[in-house]
């Protein structure tokens, strides 16, 4: 027997619909890629994404065809945003800081029609055009009189102009919840970049679940700046939470120094601002020169990357922020675990508070996690055993687009290729990934625990750190460093302070530095470049 | 083109089961009808819930088949949620509020097969069940030895030796989202009783929409006290939205006095309370005779009726707890709005902050609503136009359980029967029920705003307005008065304190002091019964 509910698809339109309506007056502030500071409303936006559908109309492009964005975090950006996915074409976002062949590579396979491209992105845009086989138009997102002429780039418009003579009435169609609503190329490891794409239910449900109080807690009283960019996994799905809850919208387009970060906090009233641990960094190392203060901001989610316990502890103790860790991958839309803590933390001392925020945090209801052996067993949620952390979920892919690279589920389960324990109260902790694990002499140590304890001293900037060969130990850990500008510390000092934090065994056999650490396009550390670069290496011990 | 997300059924059972591995020692405390208090946990209601499936499968249930409940807020009711809905049967909430006729009624037009009851019941179950004429098993929610003999009830069980032999383990069914999982039936002020009939889909949406922090803001850090019944809407979805988010549980039981609520709320460290203004009012008067303070609760929402201006200013002003103005119907599962502030309210002083908190709210988001005049006119949302307020949203019924009384449907919109304004924020204030307002003269008096003014007379109780049949200006507003005890307040002076605070021909024309006024089996004023004891009033302006 069904229930007797109206039955209606979750759309991704209806969620700029609502924010038009309800919250009308809601502001969406934006640093330009001219300079600027942007103002407009949700009212504004609704408008204007309508006008971008009747554009697309005008392009005649077929329902689910592929429109990429090559931009900025902004109010344009936004506007494609609900206007691709609501008229029922696919918004797939590329990665700017991707290598053009890749960008070539990516827009070929995804076969994009349509490529809308903040100016900055004009030296690429004329690199890849004429390799890029089956985009037929090129909309630059900027003014009509800011247009570029003489770029090469065939039938080239101007974004405003484009809309400009477009109707602002525009019905959205209703179709399958189920439909493609956009996609996000990930890098990968190895073999080509691989495309999960998402639906317009996975986008709604995902939405929800991350603007729930115990993960991202998102409210019409907030101020949001999505640090994260809009290329990446849809800057973690706060353009869809946010136009849920009617919040204030931040944008910082191309300025992501610790000044501008630290400018819009302050000028826009900022509440809630979410990013990348090398983000905040700059940001904190600009307010620590300074002594500044933040006068809104009260919390920050910090992903993508473990964050050193350092920065928490900073975030927390000296400016009163708290951080939410959170987890989540493209593949999982991308949000699957956020570190709030329970009703029994609550009598706790700061400390042990703490010892619960360095975690990645619990999982939110519609994604299940398990950890498993070698074998496929389930391992035990006891803080202590880990294993290869699988999850599932309606915001969790079930193959890559155009099943590029197999079926990757296990019975159901996406294999995140992390390394995690889960405690008795559903806290997980990613101990590494699995591809960075160091065997030595039979047991696991975990790369990120070396990082952390670097990362803690203060001459450190950046560290990784790397599992080389051994013939004894299979493998041995070193850690390679990059120093605080004017900071100096010596091989022999950073290897005494790791006594006592951790086992003798885990202590890194030597300390190699570097002037910098090769960073991938989500501002990641990448590992297998830097092996690379260690090809010669030998280590002192043998 | 489809997405490639993993496809998952939203079903109550994954409610449950997260609730169980996330969250298994989150505690549920409930006031049992024997007096005591019992605590058990998630993990617990989840083995018993499986016990419960198992014991419906032993009785051959098929999919979609009724069980009937007749139950009070308890631990026993949430494991028949969840066993009962995750199994694959239909949940029946009975109001045990009701005239045994209505019951044996309602219970053979759901066709249930089960009835479920607590103790307290047993006379209601003792004189109804000759007559309902599906219901094959009768469960009493009590302990084996606790049993009752010669109840002549045939084959009546214990619930606890019912599930004692059950297995432990039970692997929920997979189905359509959109299958049936609980009903409830609404009294209706005409014609016969309708059920809205709940699906999997539209429960777990409402689930997620109410838990928001514009909603019901329900975190793992909660305490969640209902007081509202689970046979009323499901207690507005919280045994939903708290399994959902992990919060503990407190169960009222049968014991909804002043002293009993307030010692739950003080012991068991309540953060947020759930009711109608009828329980608050004894919950507040008890506070008032005892001096007494809340220690832990923050937050209450206050529904199923306006609540009056003057126990939102009580509970905020003394008692430092946010009031929460909620509006909904068991249509809506209920959910339709809350009153929480924007960004924009942040630098208004208190007394504008409680202009905005006396409003029902704003819609959330998945509900949509509009006001329109009688020509089906949609009216603009400028805080004065006033209409019929209609709604739409996956978790709003498209009509009632066996077509009764027809499709209740305007061009995909549900009429609610309130008259209401919207302001240019989307704040829903309803002036009135559309049967309660009162025509005087061509123009529309508000029978809630009347209400309120009495209310907020130190001496009246509980006030209810009544139109009168009037020659001249086709009606006239009366208001019924019960005083508070030992308070006094003549006519004349209950008539002098509404001057100045509404329009010279808003104000009442007479006072009736009566000793009580009629509610319904949800708390309500019941004014159809309140008019038929007026039937021999005259008017004195006559």
């Amino acid at each position: 027997m069904l229930g007797l509910m109206q039955s209606q698809q979750l759309l991704i339109s209806s969620l700029i619909d609502f924010a038009e309506r309800h919250h009308g007056e809601g502001e969406i502030v934006s640093r330009r890629v001219e300079g600027d500071i942007h103002r407009c409303t949700y009212r504004d936006i609704a408008k204007r994404s309508r006008k971008v559908a009747n554009a697309l109309d005008g392009l005649h492009l077929a329902f689910g065809d592929r429109v990429a964005t090559l931009a900025w975090n902004g109010y344009r950006h936004l506007e494609l945003y609900f206007g691709v996915s609501g008229s029922g074409k696919v918004l797939h976002t590329l990665n700017p800081r991707l290598h053009p062949d890749q960008v070539v590579w990516i827009a070929n396979h995804s076969q994009d029609q349509v490529l809308c491209f903040d100016m900055t992105f004009l030296p690429i845009v004329k690199a890849v055009h004429a390799r890029c086989t089956t985009i037929k138009h090129y909309i630059a997102l900027c003014d009509a009189d800011q247009l570029p002429i003489d770029t090469g780039i065939p039938g080239l418009q101007s974004y405003e102009a484009w809309i400009a003579k477009q109707p602002e009435t525009f019905t959205w169609p209703e179709f399958d919840e189920n439909s493609a609503s956009s996609m996000c190329y990930t890098s990968g490891t190895t073999g080509n970049p691989k495309a999960a794409l998402y639906s317009h239910r996975s986008t709604i449900l995902h939405a929800w679940a991350s603007g729930m109080p115990d993960a991202l807690n998102m409210s019409a009283r907030d101020s949001v700046l999505p640090v994260v960019p809009m290329f990446h996994v849809n800057a973690w799905g706060l353009p869809y939470s946010a136009a849920m809850t009617g919040a204030k919208m931040v944008f910082p387009g191309p300025a992501m120094d610790g000044k501008s970060i630290y400018d819009l906090i302050e000028n826009e009233k900022v509440t809630f601002a979410a990013g990348v641990p090398t983000v905040w960094q700059m940001l904190l190392g600009h307010m620590q020169q300074g002594s500044l203060r933040f006068s809104t901001l009260t919390r920050t989610v910090i992903g993508g990357s473990a964050c050193p316990p350092a920065m928490i502890t900073a975030f927390n103790d000296i400016y009163g922020v708290e951080v939410l860790h959170a987890w989540g991958m493209t593949e999982m839309s991308p949000l699957g675990t956020v570190c709030t803590l329970k009703n029994k933390h609550a009598g706790m001392d700061s400390e042990q508070k703490m010892a619960v925020r360095m975690k990645q945090g619990r999982g939110i209801y519609g994604v299940d996690m398990k950890i498993v052996d070698e074998s496929g067993a389930e391992l035990p949620w006891d803080g202590k055993a880990f294993g290869d952390l699988l999850v599932k979920g309606p915001w969790v892919i079930k193959e890559y687009y155009k099943g590029e690279g197999g079926s990757p589920l296990v019975n159901g389960w996406f294999p995140t290729g992390d390394v995690a324990t889960i405690d008795s109260d559903g806290y997980m902790q990613i101990t590494d990934r699995s591809k960075d694990v160091i065997k030595s002499g039979g047991e696991w140590i975990s790369s990120i625990d070396v990082e952390n304890i670097a990362m803690a001293h203060p001459a450190v900037a950046m560290a990784a750190c790397v599992g080389m060969k051994h013939p004894k130990w299979d493998e041995r850990p070193i850690v390679v460093v990059v120093k605080k500008p004017g900071a100096e510390v010596s091989r022999e000092e950073l290897l005494a302070f790791f006594e006592g934090k951790t086992a003798k065994w885990q202590i890194p056999d030597d300390v190699v530095f570097v002037d910098a650490i090769p960073l991938g396009a989500t501002g990641k550390m990448q590992k297998t470049k830097l092996r690379e670069t260690l090809k010669d290496y030998q280590l002192p011990t043998l």
